[in-house]
């Protein structure tokens, strides 16, 4: 097995330059440090596991499991803790972003990750570049970018979208958000920053006062954020000991995401009032949209969070960002803002996954060898 | 003469990595194999022909004799049989690409082309990006992009803009289609796929049963693609045994291609009717747009392609993509179907040409030297 | 002190490609030669000066002194004399364009800039791209930049939308126009632009038949090109004899630059006719659009110039472009054409900017050293 052990990393990576240290850390709440990561996982990264995804697409999030979600986190810590950029492990590469649905945030997150590698884009920024009077088909699409790119990363408004770009598509696909579907590497980036707030979460035998119950604040169902994020959790069973979801909507889950909360072993309650929980909650996740058609429906704010929420001490708050009125700015100077330590990961997990998938994790493997 | 004969050209080109074999080519249809061009051609390439084109533009298919297309064809699959990106040719390049008219395929195909082989972009893919409200003048622009980049890449709705730009544009200018103008380097991804598909096609010798009965579905006098791609069919004269323009209209050529038509001594006849002569047609080309002021207009798709149409054994289908209606997709998997492998071919003859005019041509002949 | 003095920059810095020589010149009007800006300086530039701007922002003009104009046009000077693209001096620095409000020249200049010294680009082209449908704030918006990239160069229509994306920054930040507030490099552009033209500007002793009478035809309160060059203007008191103000307007100048100008000894007057003052002037600063709420106004164009304006022998118009009516292209191949060779200058003083702050002076330093 390629287990990478670290050493001396110092002396394998440069530490100087962006990325090394707290540089790129989030500016208030809680920072938090990918070395405690690494050194509870003995300071090793399965390496082997991660050569593993060279070639394949991540569309869902069921086809990640526990292991490989714990190891592109470790190895993200790796990337976040020390510069590797002047490896170069994406030499010669070329990723294309190709947001149909424009997201500032999640294009640029993918796009850094790719250029502090070396790596190329090619970039979509908007549908109304894409001469889309002229009608194409998704498949067409993709067979295009076969002979354009090394990795498509595509978020579309139409949840059928990537179902039909993977039809020709000879190279690896990854889903940044299909309409309702889900945006699996948001989930990665979540529980990246889960783990390095709670290391043990990572672990088989989590200890029971260090497990998590997790309020869920938003319709899973259609909030493909929520959905991927929810999803999985259902992998980690033995950290959250159980799930709240506080939503308006009678149904507010969904049937596919029903059954992989039912294929676990995670108790899951709902309640449609905030703070008949919010006492109890370890970790409340929010989102601020819901998608609908192709437009953004904003949530009902009666679920609204700021500084004078009873949250407990030590819970923590996440979002995938953007934000509205649901997660109140006071709230950022305090300890229970995990949101902005959640978004300052980003990069780092996304880089992990691509050099994973683009063949180039060996790069990072030999780096901390 | 600068001759460039293949050797061992897997000792001087590293074989690994994109563009390596067949990776790139695509998912459906014909595959073509880039070496049998080389091949035909004795594995040589007269790289002084193309290094005669560093600083030009190309603008109109009549800046281009056979001789140079054919050449830059043979270089296109040089660059396509085997990975020369980490010779870094266009190493210190800035190509700017101008679409004034948005377009995916286009655009990306050659900012692929640049990035691979590590030249640089500056990207305009949307009119609306352009502060257009200062409604700076087209020449005031060029003189802009003097002092941005090496090389512009244009495409504009106005067919009179490229000649705009060009006023005081002091580095090379390319092209990308300028309203019911001209496409230039698309009819150079044509020829390349059919170069490949019946490499004799390159040869004044071509023996007469392989001379190919070319049909034309569609407008060329308004249809800048097709318009273009018979300007530089008109070069090949011992290739193309005869045209036939399949198109609604009275007068689908226009006056300056027909005059180019006429100083060929190629047949050209009509029809309103693709089942009249279907079944005697080696290559069908076919367009889905014209392009009408700034807007598309759908041909009529009486026309239409489908596997069950009357093709004879061994015709190939050309499309410049994106398409619509007139093509169906169930030809995808046919023999028939050479528009994904021209398609695939795109990027490789764009770097050819990249090459030539930023003066880099050299880089490629040292290797295979 | 960190002084550069040019032994034999040839033998540091190669001459070819890009950049060497007058390669990137405007196409026409007065070119203007970098070296006499250097030998008037004794060759030397104060990189220690320079250094100094690591991490600092620019936002206004009031954050510059006169030394350091000068010492950033000598850098440019040097870097547009030169080529030092070769050096790689921005290797493995991001820099975020965020142009939330459109605009391709400056966008492009800023790239260009980044490009060609092997920096990497993370571009927001266009506010449309930016799922504003989100309403994400500014400042959330800002710390999601301090993960993705080590400087971000910002335009908005909002002239708060500075201070709001400042909040939360963890990174540089390069004002590039921010609604009718400032915009500081262009008064930079403006400002190497006359120090090339007369070198004898950036010294205190400036001759008095050397000076120079100013005029500004436009409406510097609320038109930011020109309010931020007038601002500049007055560290020059040794080298501006008067300002004379062009404008419709009974106070075109507005209270903070007013405070400005009489913090200063430049005399300043002000005019409703061009024509009265025209013959007198050495410098005619235009600007066509003035900015108003989130759309341009044009100027009433009763000031316009032409070819057949009674400049004075020698006088030059300037003007940060894109131009209207206001400046006629028959003027563009005369003498009083400085605004083409201030266009072609843009992209050299950006770059002296960025090494700066991004505390990559060095490698320029060394390189001449």
């Amino acid at each position: 097995m390629l287990n990478g052990r670290l050493g001396t990393p110092e002396a394998a990576l440069m530490t100087t330059g962006a990325g090394a240290g707290r540089t790129g850390a989030n500016s208030m709440g809680r920072r938090l440090d990918p070395h405690l990561l690494l050194e509870a996982r003995g300071g090793a990264v399965d390496f082997a596991r991660l050569a593993g995804l060279a070639g394949r697409s991540l569309v869902h999030p069921n086809q990640l499991d526990r292991g490989t979600v714990v190891e592109l986190s470790a190895a993200a810590a790796l990337l976040e803790g020390w510069t590797v950029g002047r490896l170069r492990p994406l030499d010669g590469k070329v990723a294309i972003t190709a947001f149909f649905e424009a997201s500032t945030r999640t294009r640029l997150s993918f796009e850094s990750a790719v250029l502090r590698l070396d790596g190329k884009v090619l970039s979509i920024p908007d549908p109304r570049v894409t001469g889309a009077a002229k009608g194409e088909s998704m498949s067409d699409t993709g067979e295009m970018f076969n002979s354009y790119g090394d990795v498509v990363i595509m978020r579309h408004t139409e949840t059928a979208s990537i179902d039909e770009i993977a039809r020709n598509l000879r190279i690896p696909l990854i889903n940044a958000g299909n309409g309702t579907g889900h945006h699996p590497t948001q989930a990665l980036v979540d529980w990246y920053a889960l783990l390095k707030w709670r290391p043990e979460l990572a672990t088989a035998g989590c200890p029971a006062d260090r497990r998590i119950h997790l309020g869920i604040v938003g319709t899973p169902g259609s909030m493909r954020a929520v959905k991927s994020f929810l999803w999985m959790s259902t992998l980690f069973e033995g950290a959250v000991e159980r799930v709240t979801i506080v939503s308006e909507l009678a149904d507010p889950v969904g049937q596919d995401l029903q059954d992989a909360l039912d294929r676990s072993a995670i108790p899951v309650s709902a309640t449609n009032d905030l703070r008949e929980v919010l006492e109890d909650l370890d970790v409340i996740y929010m989102n601020s949209i819901a998608f609908l058609g192709d437009s953004y429906e904003r949530l009902n704010v009666r679920h609204r969070l700021d500084a004078d929420s009873p949250l407990r001490p030590g819970a923590v708050v996440m979002h995938p960002l953007a934000r509205a009125d649901e997660l109140a700015p006071d709230l950022d100077a305090t300890e229970h803002n995990l949101y902005f330590a959640q978004a300052a990961g980003a990069v780092y997990v996304r880089q992990a996954l691509l050099l994973g998938v683009l063949g180039r994790i060996g790069a990072l493997a030999d780096a901390v060898g």
